[in-house]
């Protein structure tokens, strides 16, 4: 028995998010990862993920593993199952053989996130289901400043969506980066780990606060309140990307 | 009668090219702006390009202009056009009024376009139908000695399409630069004016270089030999970006 670690990309657009949803007609991220393999391999593996994503999402480092009763190379495996992957949008871009103790979800030491939102006041072509697109002008400063006071550790209820399973909402948010380039706004995250749609609230909250929508310091008051109902929108799937894990 | 001139942004993936194609199913970037400003004016006008582009191509800053007997304040134009192309990959960034004599092709002093490759084993995900996927190591060094040469004004003949129509193969490329941000290679080239397939010719013919089927200096026996079999393969449209054009 080997254990195996996979690094993926995929563009989320047509696919249900990471996991199988039995209740959904298209593919999820997870099956069709599962079904490459079982072509490679003809064994039929649970694959595990350093972090589930909605549908739309995408990832430029998700992270997996699975074990199989076959030894293959890690350049075997990159290759064999971007075989059987070419008709889709998910890709293998690293294998590395791990010890049967790591686990992509629990070992995670940092993830980071992207959020990708395009200022303009007209509407989007090339990076349509690729970024939020938001038509009026955002106060990026404001943003940078309300971000302050997300840092650090915190109970995050107020930016946890309602299906969030974890047993708490405290994390520890390590870092949140703004920058502009020309239209192109980006924000990326920083930390062990985070709350479901925790990114995307805490986006839609600081574009509420760009907006004038919120003041700066309102961000800190949402966030004392542990109330979801005072954030802001869960911002657009599209516009989100998982970026990488440490271990 | 007004003279209006439009800057342009559109995914050329689903389209046959700036202009129209008796021959062609699908939709051309010319009739889908021609058909949106009819439909917003009543008014059929015919509109004139700064530079054709070829299916596939997407243009960041691509330039038109064109006569309406109704007087309309640019933003309107942005706004009702805008309106018309929302299903469309084609969008109105800015409108401007210009006088009866300006030209968008003419009067050109200088077009760009940056072509993307992505240099990384693994095939596309996000990047698909916006970038040439190169599998094999490329040598940025020498590729970027090699486009030394071609700096200046040349005959060309080696780099243009068998079916440009331009009388002349002279022009004088004013500057190419090439950098690279992780897996992504952008080559930028600034010119008044290029050959039928010029870009991507002389791109392919670089990645020839980068990937050692070429020798640096090569690249000038290649323009000196003014014979288009001489050089590389025309790289694929869906890498190129028409930029913009300075007047």
């Amino acid at each position: 028995m080997q254990r195996y670690k996979l690094t993926i990309e995929y563009d989320g657009t047509a696919y249900c998010g990471f996991q199988k949803q039995s209740d959904i007609a298209t593919k999820s991220i997870e099956e069709v990862l599962e079904n490459a393999i079982f072509k490679m391999t003809q064994e039929s593996v649970k694959i595990f993920a350093s972090g589930r994503t909605d549908a739309g999402v995408h990832a430029l480092g998700q992270v997996v593993h699975f074990d199989l009763q076959k030894l293959f190379e890690p350049y075997k495996i990159i290759d064999g199952l971007n075989h059987y992957l070419r008709e889709e949008n998910v890709a293998i871009l690293k294998c590395e053989w791990v010890n049967q103790n790591f686990h992509a979800r629990f070992d995670s030491k940092q993830r980071s996130y992207r959020y990708k939102i395009i200022n303009r006041r007209t509407f989007l072509t090339i990076d349509k289901n690729h970024a939020w697109h938001v038509a009026q002008n955002l106060d990026l400063e404001a943003m940078k400043k309300a971000a302050e006071f997300l840092i650090g550790q915190h109970d995050f209820s107020s930016f946890r969506d309602a299906e969030c399973q974890a047993s708490s909402a405290i994390r520890t948010l390590d870092k949140i980066t703004i920058k502009k380039i020309n239209h192109e706004i980006q924000i990326e995250f920083f930390a062990k780990s985070f709350l479901h749609h925790m990114v995307r609230n805490i986006v839609g909250t600081l574009v509420f606060v760009g907006l004038g929508k919120f003041s700066i310091t309102q961000v800190k008051e949402i966030l004392e309140a542990k109330d979801r109902t005072k954030s802001g929108p869960n911002a657009p799937s599209c516009g989100l990307y998982f970026l990488g894990v440490e271990y």
